[in-house]
Formats: structure tokens, C-alpha cells, sequence
């Protein structure tokens, strides 16, 4: 007898940035499975159950989750921003490949959401309007040298960078090297700019230029992203600077 | 008198895709600007205008939008998926940079949405669970070297590859060019997804290997997702594969 698990991804942390399709997949589900800060922003039901667990414990969770839905159940994992982009959709199917045979009659579906780079790319104007790639900073599951590989071909071939997992306690000096790579590839006066917690009350996006990019300035809870040499800034007299990446592009530095 | 324009990412194309801040802003809006696809998803009130207008005048459309607002209206120019990624925003911070000084003054947010990528790849299992690029594979504002210099930039090393504007009418060549410049730097059994129309009516996701992709498989409304070498399928009897790139890479081929 198997059950159903869904993949849900619960937007940037704004609830208006829900989709109605995460929140009727949450509605649905009865065992809820994830990194406790994701689990508080739920309104569960009494007849819901939620199973928190800490941060790097994803294919753990991913472990349990699928056994409860393989007794039966209707259960969820649930991620911040969207679950296919650095988060739980990729751990659960990690754990299907490993786990036994009986797991991959489970319904599995994943809800997609609003991920983080969008989200702070929407409040500084269009950072993200041309050609770009999303890049892991952690080292815990890669090689650092292979992390610096991919930052100097992405800058090098003109991509805007959406740098996601920045910096943590077990990783402090990561995000400060990874600027030193991009200024030696990129105008100093590319623009950098550091969302943490985009449309959340403790929202604050900043933008700066790379050759003054402070790794301090960022946590867990940060999006940064760092333009292309095609990136500009629009300066305005009674209004926040606006970011944005032209639609065309020559190719030329 | 500065009114307000809102750029609005309408997501993917069914409607419990569509954020509660996304349905929010069109509510509050009186003139809206788009592409006539874009616009019929919506149901107007009497009181509100469309502006319908083609493909590819995307400035033009941007101006007029701004014009409208900086006569002190309310208005909203609509965009698929999200306005950020390939489509809207970017077009619009354009047109203010080019325009008259006052557009400056008015109140500019972005509504941010669930693009195509992660959309296809929710359907899918979690294919862009790694690393990973967007490419535009339209030729109209770039030179076509710029695009396959990024292509082989991004496959060497190592990122998944999201193909947005694939193919159409006036792009036919594109499309099949790009997939043999990945034939040259990818393994022939890199998995390929066509993802058409994700979550729609009308929707098509079809799995194939970069060595049998088929260009004639895609058109306009298709969304295709290159694998990186470590990307994997899991075969499953009772239902359909599931297509994840792991959390973990070594970088070696």
C-alpha cells in the first residue's frame, strides 16, 4: 500500500508568496516533514502532524518521510523558496534511488514556488534579465576548487551569478574567496547585490558594487547576486536605485 | 503626478500557479500592458483596460506603459512565468534609463512568479537540484557566438542548462545548433527535457538523451532542461521516471 509524498516549495517566507497550489498541498497532507524554521511558517490542523529536523539532516528526512508515505500515508516535505533549487526535491529522489524498490510506487509530486533569487531580483528591478546560473557556495557536498571552476567560467562567459548557501558558522570564509575569484575576471564596478529575506518583514536588500562586495555583510538568510559587465544601475532622485541586465547583449567586455 | 506600475509574473499558466501578491496587484491595477496570451489568463472588471500588444515589442510596449503610469495611473504590464527571467522587468528598467527624467519618480515593483524552469523541473523529479544556468537561445538582441560560447562554457563545467526561447518561426536553425554544441562537450546519455506548457491543460513533458534530442519536439511554449553529466534517471514500473541531478558533485566526467 503506498501513500503519496509531495515536494512543496512555500516561496521566499511572504505568505501572499504562497502559491495557491503549495497551500492546497499542504492542506492535504497529514505528516509534515522538514527544517524547523519552514515547519513554523505553516498553520497546521490539529489532525496534522509535523516531524521537524535540523538543517544538513536532508536525506535523513528524506528517509523518514518516505517510509511514512510508503505505510500509507499522505505526507509532505516542505522547503523554503521552490524545493527543486538547492532543497529537498533532490535529496528525496536521492533517497528513492538508494532506498527499496517499494519506494518508487509512491506518488511523488513537487510543488514549485518563487526561489530566492527571483524573489530579490523582483525588489531591486532585473538583475536576473539575461542570461544567468545559480551556484552553490557550499563546499560540504563538493569540491571548493570545482565551486571556483564554475564562478570563473559563469563570470567569464558573461553570466549574471545568483550565489545561493553564501556563508554559515561551518563556513566562513567561503563567500569573501569567491569575490576574490570573480574581481579578477570582472569590472570592479560590477554591480553585487545582497538580498536577505526578500519580502519578509526583516527584509534588507542592499546593493553595492564588487570591487566593495563585504562577505560580512551577508548570512544563511542571504541571496546574492552579482551582475555581468552588461549590468546596470538607474540612479533615481526620490526613488532606491533600480539593478537591472539589458536583454541584449554583445559580448564584448 | 507619478502613478505606479507594476510588473507582474503571472507564473507558468494555471491558475493556482499564481501567487496571492501576483492576483493582489492585478486587482489593484486600471491599464494593463502585454503580450495578448499573457492577458487572456486574466479576468478583468469592467473598470479595467487591456492593452494588448505582439511579441518582440516589448520597448514599445514598455513606454507606453510608463507613459500611462507617469500620467499618474495605476498600471500593470503582465508577463508569463516570472517578469524577471527573459521576459518584462528587464524591458522596462530599459525604457526608464532611455526615458524622460520623470519615469524616474514613478513607483516601480515587481511581482516576482514561478518560471518555466522550475516549473518543467517539478514535473519531472529535480533536474536543476544542483548547479545550473539559464540560456536564452533567441538570437534577435544577442549575437549567435555569444550563445554558443555560453553554452560550451556552461556544460564544461558542469552546470545543468535551462533553454529558454528555444525555437520559432524566425529561429528555426537554433535550437538543433545548440544541441550539437552540446553533443560535443556532454555525454550522448545527458538526459533532455522538453517540457512544454508545465502544469497546463495542454502540457507535454517528454524525457529524451542529448543523443536522440530532437529539436522538432519543441516549440515557442517549451522550456528544455540539459542535464550536467551527474545528472540521473530512475526508472520506475508503476510510474513515470523521475529525472534528478544530486546535491553532490565531484567534478570529475
Amino acid at each position: 500500500m503506498s501513500g503519496r509524498l509531495a515536494v512543496i516549495g512555500l516561496g521566499p517566507g511572504n505568505a501572499d508568496q504562497v502559491t495557491p497550489q503549495a497551500a492546497n498541498a499542504v492542506a492535504e497532507a497529514s505528516f509534515f516533514y522538514g527544517y524547523k524554521p519552514y515547519l513554523d511558517r505553516l498553520e497546521l490542523r490539529p489532525d496534522q502532524t509535523r516531524i521537524a529536523s535540523d538543517n544538513r539532516e536532508e536525506l535523513a528526512r528524506s528517509n523518514e518521510a518516505l517510509a511514512k508515505a510508503a505505510e500509507g500515508h499522505n505526507v509532505a516535505v516542505v522547503s523554503g523558496g521552490d524545493p527543486g533549487v538547492f532543497a529537498m526535491a533532490a535529496a528525496v529522489c536521492e533517497a528513492i534511488e538508494a532506498g527499496p524498490e517499494e519506494w518508487r510506487a509512491i506518488d511523488i509530486s513537487v510543488v514549485p514556488g518563487v526561489t530566492a533569487m527571483l524573489a530579490v531580483a523582483a525588489r531591486i528591478g532585473a538583475p536576473l534579465g539575461h542570461d544567468f546560473c545559480a551556484i552553490s557556495l557550499s563546499d560540504n557536498l563538493k569540491p571548493w576548487e570545482l565551486i571556483e571552476l564554475r564562478l570563473l567560467a559563469a563570470a567569464g562567459a558573461g553570466f549574471v551569478i545568483a550565489l545561493y548557501n553564501p556563508i554559515s558558522k561551518a563556513r566562513p570564509w567561503q563567500l569573501g574567496r569567491a569575490f576574490e575569484c570573480l574581481k579578477a575576471v570582472l569590472p570592479g564596478t560590477t554591480p553585487a547585490i545582497f538580498g536577505r529575506a526578500a519580502g519578509r518583514p526583516d527584509e534588507r536588500i542592499e546593493v553595492s558594487l564588487l570591487a566593495n562586495a563585504d562577505a560580512a555583510k551577508a548570512d544563511m538568510a542571504t541571496c546574492i547576486i552579482i551582475g555581468s559587465p552588461e549590468t546596470r544601475i538607474i540612479k533615481r532622485r526620490e526613488k532606491p536605485a533600480l539593478v537591472y541586465t539589458p536583454r541584449s547583449a554583445t559580448g564584448s567586455k
